[in-house]
């Protein structure tokens, strides 16, 4: 096979058999297949997309091109939850002493922030102590002992699709959904869960702008699973303003601790409950997706949730005073208010220029390679709905020194539209997908 | 700048800016992009094609990218041509000495052969000590004592068209009409010439299989030119069977010389005469292309152009013997003739499969750094239109060895095609663009 004749098919929008997808997959995976020609062919596929056979296939062989995750060895079915990104989301950092208190074993591996979405296992690394590259012994022990455990992504999952994605991302063929689909579900493939809950975020702060686009990715993301023999299920959930009022590091891991209070924010606890009551129900756990949901309540209201978060990140190596004293998260040398220049009712509230600004402060990378200030972030006062009179404070702003304060209080004041008429907030879960 | 915009914004069918694609352009010719990125480009631009502007800013950023010749120290008005290559083409080495003994300056660089298609410098290599590898001063001054001098393609000129063109060649973006038109002129216009004749092919032999495409390039190519300031046309020729009766390297020398002594085959007479009368008319030799092509009939009968052709081979080192003699570049080891199984009147020869069973013998190039058997090739005797009894000779195999003449006598057969009722031969010249 020649990786010359594979791009000319492609061109043509000629389907691509099985044999000739897990050879492209073993090519990119050894190196055979040079970067000039995976690029070229996946500008192709941006313009003639792939067939669901060979969304499949590709998924399948990347997934195949590194380890798979041996789960057996963790007592109890084990739930994957996936979200697509974006500003505020701490949803993974609340499901998770939520679930392993309510008897699901939860097996989380994160990634880390880029661009302007922010990334779990970054969250966790501002607990003082807190590991996040554990070994495969240690995380499943870890599980086994505490009922969860979250590390950062095995650099042996799905190495094909670490290739080609770096490749896509320096070379505009990000945005194609078979090749997003294919992406995340061969890493989620890999590691190793028996079913899994997707998360897919729309609006101004996802990847995905329009909910149409999202429901096709969530779709395809669905189908992939089931043909992998899954209990898989999405929800499309709205990132057109930040989740929750913090943004920032440490500032998230605070706000999940509120939530693991009961103190949590409508929006994220909405996204935490239907999630969690789907992962539930998969897990075995309860029968209805309802109960699920009381039983995440309970977990709350009856503190079990708080301690399993000290006992997580006791195992995890960190310092659990956070869980007793919140504040010790919010130590940003700088703190200025934003103040509202104009009256009326919230009308917008741009998800992507509030996580750029965060990633202003420093708490946000450009680059894979960009080291990031834990400490610094924004919290909201005031989000879509809200009125905000003259002279108001809109936000409060978390930095490490005057001039980026001023920097990213300038971006804040930017993300808010206002409107002289009241606005109605829509419920942050948009639909569901299950086929 | 970033190469990512331009690719995003080229995949989404935006125009580039003359300063971007001047840096696209910089960053190809000093390797400041990298491979990924170019090829994806390319690849976009296949899709989106390149608007005029673009295709004229790519043409003269690549012409500029290295040096441009300057011929001002050659004596009259050097005219260039440029076929878009075929099998059994010697038009450029029949050309050379007519025009020269007309008093024209031939100022040509040539490439060598790939694929199925040859190349003139390989062609002009057969003879016995003859340099393509001139020095630019060497060059000149060989035009100036004799009228006309041929070398290969100069490796300063153009760089950034070289480094697009291997992309292209290895990722199938070589077929996109846009790009085929700037990488040919670019070349055209670093090279120097005053004015500029086109030969466009089309048909199976050629690069442009349709006819339609082959205007459309060809009339770009015209646009290019002339906003360069250049005296410009160009031709649509036949390449479905191969041009005159001989292909391979020095059997094509062969008929040229034939050619000269006025026992040259008629196609390949007819795109000699059309040709090289536009060129003797923008050379300012001649007030119209008709009193050119008599010239050039002239030139042959009077025995000016044969003299003219020992002339130049001598001042290019090589040995003028084969003019005088020509049998002796007829020396192929193993000689086999391809008979007929079948009878009727020929009514298709595919140039490619044609070209191809020469390649195969030896004759051809796979890779750029294929080394090539001269003597090798093959001689048909029967042409489209042609008569042919069963059992009857249709073409001569040259080989090095029985079993590849065997090969290529199967390769042949099957390039011919039959038909019962008489089949009538169309002109070998097509169409004629000047805008």
């Amino acid at each position: 096979m020649k990786m010359y004749d594979l791009i000319e098919k492609k061109k043509r929008g000629t389907e691509l058999t099985p044999e000739e997808i897990q050879w492209f997959v073993r090519g990119v995976t050894d190196e055979s297949i040079p970067d000039e020609q995976i690029t070229a062919f996946l500008m192709a596929v941006y313009f003639k997309g792939l067939t669901e056979a060979e969304t499949f296939e590709l998924t399948f062989a990347m997934r195949d091109s590194g380890d798979v995750m041996d789960l057996s060895a963790v007592k109890g079915v084990c739930v994957d939850k996936h979200s697509t990104g974006g500003v505020g989301d701490k949803v993974s950092l609340v499901l998770l002493p939520i679930l392993a208190s309510c008897g699901l074993p939860v097996v989380k591996m994160s990634g880390r922030g880029l661009g302007h979405t922010g990334g779990t296992i970054d969250k966790l690394e501002s607990i003082s102590g807190f590991r996040t590259d554990l070994s495969e012994d240690e995380f499943i022990d870890i599980v086994n002992r505490c009922g969860g455990a979250i590390c950062g992504a095995n650099k042996s999952l799905a190495p094909a699709d670490k290739r080609l994605y770096a490749l896509r991302d320096s070379t505009a063929t990000v945005d194609e959904i078979s090749l997003i689909a294919s992406s995340i579900m061969s890493k989620k493939l890999a590691a190793g869960a028996d079913a899994i809950v997707l998360d897919v975020t729309t609006g101004d702060g996802a990847f995905m702008k329009d909910a149409d686009d999202a429901r096709k990715l969530a779709s395809l993301m669905v189908r992939i699973g089931k043909s992998a023999g899954k209990d898989i299920c999405a929800y499309i959930t709205d990132m057109d303003e930040p989740l929750g009022f913090y943004i920032g590091n440490s500032l998230e891991v605070y706000e999940s601790i509120l939530a693991l209070c009961g103190k949590g924010p409508e929006d994220l606890m909405r996204v935490v409950s239907v999630l969690g009551g789907a992962m539930l129900r998969f897990g075995g756990i309860c029968a209805t997706a309802n109960e699920g949901e009381k039983m995440i309540s309970e977990s709350v209201t009856s503190g079990k949730a708080l301690d399993k978060f000290k006992e997580i990140i006791t195992a995890q190596g960190g310092d659990p005073a956070c869980v007793s004293d919140p504040e010790i998260l919010v130590k940003a040398p700088v703190v200025v208010d934003v103040v509202s220049e104009k009256e009326g009712y919230v009308s917008r509230l741009l998800a992507s220029q509030a996580g750029h600004a965060v990633k202003c402060l420093g708490g946000g990378r450009d680059k894979k390679e960009d080291i990031i200030d834990p400490l610094v972030g924004v919290q909201l006062f005031k989000k879509i709905g809200d009125h905000v009179s003259l002279g108001e404070a809109l936000a409060r702003i978390y930095a490490s020194d005057e001039a980026q304060a001023a920097l990213a209080a300038d971006e804040i004041k930017e993300a808010y539209e206002f409107s002289d008429k009241s606005v109605i907030r829509h419920d942050v879960i948009i639909d569901y997908v299950e086929d």
